[in-house]
């Protein structure tokens, strides 16, 4: 009997979204550790690389140019102005996860979120909400790396994206990052588990049943 | 802050269907243990009850006219015939649990499945496939309480039932309970965390963004 755990699957596209500061990273980095079968997308970006990045792992760090001429050559599934910057997710860098069998986790916001539903309706899309725009504000200001005026940014940005919040499928207020995290994986699990994913059960039934 | 754990929410109706034998009673009885937000839902049968069992906990034990005046009241959501008798959901078991904020586990087979779709699309359908037919047979003459021609007609009977697998939403492979009753438990997780069934969020965004 084949291991029914090892049933093949379609891989699936896991877009987490929320305001910055809502704690995406952090949970997005707990669902990442506690599970094998699914791969961060690195996008592109045209931000300058931070105290600590590095180019491939955090972001495919490029100039306008470059990106210009990504966008001209249809690579991108989505991309999206955030800022000044410009951010965009590779075909080719998911196309190399799914290849592999694993599922790709999408850290993109609600214009991404769009674009990608429009390529792949069978997206996941979760939302993860601040408890409070009061705690939103502390957790930017706690950071300590951004002025003042940048904070004012976010926390405008912030209400913007909040107001996206209706396009998802599942939705998650981070009011402790471990039980977040949990309900991320939780809602991974589940996904996986669905039929329609689960391409090897046809096979499957047709051994039980002969 | 209001809790967000204790959002308002629309309770789910969860349907777990499997061939006789598939080990969903097991899986029903650990998930029921392990979550105090579901609750069985008792069905009412023709069938006469066996040692051990209690009426109104177990089935509500009915006769043939008692099932007959239900099903003239439309007090069932679903019913149908297994073997010589006959099982119905009660309309009045749903409804008092979804009034006391509780989701209901329903026990029925794809006839009962296909009925309730019809009646709530939003019900959560699972199915449960033994490992193998074998096994599945090796679990029917263990029970020992069923005679050699009642075990030919239940392996006749699981492969009518495992026949209308595609019908439903997700699909667990039995080859261990407690793996398999914590992927249903994730099923639950996730579909209450469905945007759509999270009928608190819209005030809960509303206190949020002011």
């Amino acid at each position: 009997m084949a291991d029914p755990s090892k049933l093949e699957r379609r891989g699936l596209l896991y877009v987490l979204s929320s305001p910055s500061g809502a704690g995406k990273s952090t949970i997005a980095r707990m669902l990442l550790g506690s599970d094998s079968e699914i791969a961060m997308s690195v996008s592109a970006t045209t931000r300058p690389i931070r105290e600590g990045e590095e180019d491939g792992v955090d972001y495919h760090f490029v100039d306008n140019a470059e990106f210009d001429r990504l966008v001209a050559q249809d690579a991108f599934l989505e991309w999206a102005h955030v800022f000044d910057h410009r951010y965009g997710t590779l075909r080719s860098e998911i196309e190399k996860s799914l290849a592999g069998g694993r599922d790709v986790l999408l850290d993109i916001d609600w214009q991404g979120t769009q674009q990608l539903k429009q390529v792949d309706p069978d997206i996941v899309r979760v939302f993860v909400l601040p408890p409070s725009l009061r705690e939103l504000r502390r957790r930017l200001e706690h950071r300590g790396t951004d002025s003042e005026e940048v904070v004012a940014r976010r926390m405008e940005r912030a209400a913007a994206e909040i107001s996206h919040w209706a396009e998802y499928d599942y939705v998650l207020i981070n009011d402790d990052a471990e039980i977040c995290a949990a309900k991320a994986g939780a809602i991974l699990d589940a996904e996986r588990l669905k039929r329609e994913r689960r391409t090897g059960l046809v096979d499957f039934v047709r051994t039980l049943t002969g």
